[in-house]
């Protein structure tokens, strides 16, 4: 493959740059625990002091295949390849979106999980993508060369955007087959271009039910301890010839250039464990400013949006199966943010993160101060910052809800899709936002299409009619001309039911057909709900364009404030996670959530047992139940508790993305497969604390049980190398 | 005192009598720290082995003072004498009803909590009663002479209840100023009949705010980790001459027999301690007939209908502070059984306790059948048993509902007390129910005030109709003529605020005039809701009669259980927990509710600071949160954890009725109050189990800190003799 040499040089140049940006053992640091590292920094840290028996080389060579080659993303999670023929274990969650696809009401995989027998009887996963990190380039010279002091806030976010494209279309004509990415590591301060290899053939393989893979649902979700059997079998095809391509029925196996070894042994409480993964988004390196409008403002937003939508979905699935899989993606994850924005919120009051960040800002502010030179140059950095925000707070009552409009009514995100891209794709490719350009168009279309096939009337206009009553009741909205018509209805209830019943947008022809449309064929479309979007389009338009406009001027204070904070630590840190390949370590772990409690490490079958009431979140099918009740527990017993670990706990650092990342022992086998955090942890995204900081993985010993045991899929064990 | 004799030589006596019946170590318990023993026992059981270095004769000596004579009954709740001037520890939630009825909405004792600076200032608490037990004599034999085989079910009922009656006013009649109450120890087997110094002027000295003694609310409550200051003080008053007495400024404080030493160093984990108090009531001789109808209807429905009068008066109190005072200790009141029935829901179920019996009685029923004398003699005795738990379910929808539409809808309940009262005192005194015997009139009519004097007009117009609903919605409903005719109404709020309106059941002076009337006079008063309830008499009266035949057929078979229970487990056993005065022990101890979770036995201040929120009910009043960030904590700093300890957790087993009591260490010291059990321990009621079974106690230190540091009441801790 012409993956390999790309891959050894490039990498190995940049890892020595990168050593110097990322130096992670800063006394700055609150444990030496934290941080998610760049695989290209491992040579910097003391993996023996961490227990971990691999040296670096090992973990990340640049020059030869090591473990990380046996990492994957997918779509948004991470997966480990188990086998030579392109099995990949990741989460139930992970692959969930694709066991709704693949159920009916008369075939309900989501109930009563899924086992292909064999290669042929797979299924393909829609909008389902795969990739293995390749190569990483340090980029911030070549990025930070667009721009100069002069440029507006929106100048300058264009001409980074600009830039990180011509970067991203040039390394994908050098490296032929390969997806590049260009990825902000400081924000307005460094930037790196990663190389990936990007399947498109992925199948489903292996699903338990959901009453194990979602066990506790969202009851117990973000809680520990935890009884669910989040795990599934997905697998990466490629086209004959070993490249990348979209489903075909001739696509053979990908064949990973290492397997990662699963240890049906398992972890004992205290062993060492890391963890590889594509932790998406942290914001600790953020001001105090920003924390105030999560804290006082976008999270109880959220908060307030998402309960109302999940309990809509609720209703409307209640005694109709099929329009409940219809839902049940959309409602998984709307839950899954709205429980861990509630975290969050707990977590900043409770930690007095806003309290701590301000005085860590104040004695910042009086060393910058304190010398004329600095004063000059970064004297404004912190208040600039924190007037960008006020400005944000201040929009933010209209832009939120507006933004919502097209997420909760999904006709209105068609409509949406259908006009920003008749828009959009008559400029030149470079010049379109991202999901327009040639390289992204047809994944952006299938996206759609997969998000088109769940829609469901009657609950799209109780969101439409939801939506514009929190319009109604926000006070900038008389401001948009388009808002202040439709609003000024008595009833939106029925104006949004009449949109619904009128509009084609649920019709995928008609989709399909405006997708081929010009702005001016589309105006003449009569579509009630695509007019509305239309009309409102220059509104979004100006918002899209002042979001560029802060963007840019917060890029470059976050450059500045980086810089600062750099000569004040006087020492190095750790990027934000931004959906590229980390490190993260630690033990399995018990902690104190409370005055009083202790939670253990790992938790076990008989709590499974014990959660059981029959309804829903807390089933457990019957051919579980029966092998505990005949005590066939193969080798998985852990030696002093006498039962089925079914998860674990550990101290490492992780965020969103590290969903199905391994668990890996001292050695680098797979011990267990990471799928969330404990609620007192989802306040970790914006600041580490050691000791409430706990990831959840649900144990190998568990995953085994279940695979091979009760549901006796041999040939999966035989695959991964497991004997019974 | 009169009463010193009297005692001496019938408890004595009795206590013989009763060791033969009441011997506790029998190896058919679960667990030797179960039961909770009648203090006439305890010189069979081994104190020393349960780590208490107390004889049986210094806990209870029938010929001299002992420590028992330092614990009273307050109302359902149990209290210490702290001082020898009659100063009682509580529970804040015993106090609860005093300090609301002291509340308004400008003077909110509630709210800010009260201290009384010397005895003039303390607060008389209308409806509160003090007992002190004096005496207990088997009367098992005289209550049973009044039966013979041949009565029908409602005839036994009726004759034992007359010769309780009987006895009661006899032992009244002989021990001039004391209370006689005769209790049912075994179901139909024995009774014992129990004298009381009975003290009538009951004062508040000293409440924490709300937010202090009821920290955590409803959330909290049935809960470990716990946080909350749930004490108070408050002192009996008897007439200049000793002699018990209702209010009057001249009384002065009640001189108690015995003292309880408070010991301000509070215990460790570990330290046995022992409680002494009146549990109300547990049902585990019960069979699994009984608890299938609990767990199948009488549980759910109460959840469902406490649920629905809780969120009403939520709703009505939501934006008005007068409303919400009048309605809080019936909130409270109802959201605590709420909270226990679910726990008992819970529980029936996790604990297989249903099936557990069913196995016990099918090996005990083998064991009846394999003789043919015993199984000519109790055959039958299950059986029967079902067979009236069968014919109790059938009949609990309507009667369930008519129950409630007396006691939802406050109105219906006065109502009801009117013609129940007029029908009853037209008989001679022996043969009313016991509410109209000239015995209990005066206590009957001061509850009936102290309820009537929280009615609000508007909430009680909704819980009419809500009840309303619920019988149009109950089959059998139909069968009740004067139902049929309200329930054909198709506006049922419509019809409840219309009698609401026109009701003239608010106004004392009209209640007043009503209760002189005779039946005959009420019919002839124009009144909706007393017309309804005259209406409705001759129904309540026939399920009145229902439940009397029923409940002597059931008095006869559980006699005979009892029986053939000894025969089987040949053993003897502890009664059922039946408001009279008992003793239990156990030790400070951790335990594991669920898999993976241990929970510590000592809560500390720290926690009450985490748990602050400034919202309610995690609200933390000014002084107590100076205090801790000044580090004043006195003398009462924990030695390890280095905290204020606020709650302790202990394995003794107990009920209602048990909030209030002492918890002594080993020495007969009060460390603690007990005010609630987990929630786990809530199935306790119903069966033991020494894993789970925890109960809950505010811890002196924290009672002491509160009162002597927060709020400096000195004269109070100078009263009790402790030095800070």
């Amino acid at each position: 493959m012409t993956i390999r040499f790309s891959r050894t040089s490039h990498f190995w140049i940049s890892a020595t740059l990168v050593a110097n940006l990322f130096f992670t053992t800063s006394p700055s640091l609150t444990n030496a625990d934290e941080g998610m590292i760049p695989v290209s920094s491992l040579n910097q840290i003391d993996l023996k002091a961490r227990g971990i028996e691999l040296t670096a080389e090992e973990l990340f060579n640049a020059q030869s295949v090591s473990l990380v080659d046996g990492i994957c993303r997918v779509n948004g999670c991470t997966g480990s390849f188990v086998s030579d023929q392109g099995l990949i274990i990741t989460n139930h969650h992970c692959a969930f979106d694709a066991i709704q696809k693949a159920s009916t009401a008369e075939r309900d995989l989501l109930t009563h999980g899924f086992m292909a027998a064999n290669l042929k009887e797979e299924i393909p996963a829609p909008g389902y993508t795969v990739r293995v990190t390749e190569d990483s380039i340090d980029v911030s010279d070549k990025v930070l060369a667009a721009v100069n002091d002069k440029m507006t806030g929106a100048e300058r976010a264009k001409a980074i955007e600009q830039r990180r494209k011509e970067l991203e279309i040039q390394a994908e004509k050098e490296h032929m087959g390969l997806r590049a990415e260009v990825a902000e590591m400081f924000a307005g301060k460094s930037y790196y271009l990663f190389l990936y290899t990007y399947l498109k053939d992925v199948r489903l393989v292996f699903a338990p039910p959901a009453s194990v893979g979602n066990f506790g649902g969202e009851v117990d979700n973000w809680e520990w301890p935890r009884h669910t059997g989040d795990f599934s079998f997905m697998r990466a095809y490629t086209s004959p010839d070993g490249k990348s391509a979209t489903y075909s029925p001739e696509n053979v196996p990908y064949q990973p250039k290492r397997v990662i070894k699963v240890n049906p042994a398992g972890v004992l409480e205290n062993d060492a464990v890391f963890l590889l993964g594509y932790p998406g988004r942290t914001v600790r390196h953020q001001t105090a400013s920003f924390l105030q409008y999560e804290r006082d403002l976008r999270l109880p937003t959220i908060v307030e949006l998402y309960r109302w939508q999940i309990s809509v979905m609720n209703t409307a699935g209640e005694n109709d199966r099929a329009v409940a899989i219809k839902h049940a993606t959309r409602t998984k994850s709307l839950a899954n943010v709205e429980k861990r924005s509630r975290g969050q919120l707990q977590g900043i009051g409770r930690a007095k993160i806003v309290e701590q960040k301000i005085a860590e800002e104040e004695a910042m502010q009086k060393f910058i101060d304190a010398d004329p030179a600095r004063k000059a140059k970064y004297g404004e950095t912190l208040s600039n910052i924190a007037k960008i925000y006020q400005e944000i707070s201040t929009a933010a009552p209209l832009e939120l809800n507006l933004n919502e409009l097209r997420s909760a009514c999904r006709a209105a995100s068609y409509a949406w899709f259908i006009v920003d891209a008749a828009y959009e794709r008559q400029k030149g490719d470079i010049d379109r936002e991202q999901p327009y350009m040639e390289r992204n168009w047809e994944q952006s279309l299938a996206s759609l299409k997969v998000s088109h096939s769940d829609w469901h009337r009657p609950t799209d206009a109780i969101m439409l009619a939801g939506m514009l009553d929190r319009l109604k009741r926000t006070p900038k909205s008389n401001e948009v001309a388009p808002l202040q018509t439709i609003l000024a209805g008595n009833d939106l209830f029925a104006i949004s039911e009449d949109m619904m019943t009128a509009t084609k947008l649920g019709d995928w022809a008609f989709v399909d057909a405006c997708l081929k449309s010009t702005p001016d064929q589309l105006k003449k479309v009569d579509d009630p709900l695509l007019k509305l979007v239309l009309d409102l389009y220059p509104t979004y338009l100006r918002i899209r364009e002042k979001n560029k406009e802060r963007e840019g001027r917060l890029s470059q204070l976050s450059g500045d404030l980086i810089d600062i904070k750099r000569l004040f630590l006087a020492n190095q840190f750790v990027p934000d996670a931004n959906a590229t390949l980390r490190f993260t370590s630690g033990h399995v772990k018990q902690y104190t959530p409370a005055d009083a409690v202790i939670k253990r490490p790992i938790s076990t079958l008989q709590g499974v047992i014990e959660k059981t009431t029959g309804v829903d979140p807390f089933i457990t099918p019957e051919p579980l139940l029966k092998k505990y009740a005949a005590k066939e527990f193969g080798p998985y017993l852990h030696p002093e508790l006498k039962q089925v670990p079914v998860a674990i706990l550990y101290d490492t650092d992780t965020t969103g993305g590290n969903s199905g990342s391994p668990v890996l022992n001292a050695k680098g086998e797979l011990v267990g497969v990471n799928f969330d955090r404990c609620f007192e942890a989802t306040i970790n995204d914006f600041a580490w604390n050691a000791d409430y900081s706990r990831s959840i993985g649900v144990d190998i010993r568990y995953v085994l049980w279940i695979t091979g045991i009760v549901y006796g899929a041999d040939h999966l064990m035989k695959e991964m190398g497991v004997n019974q």
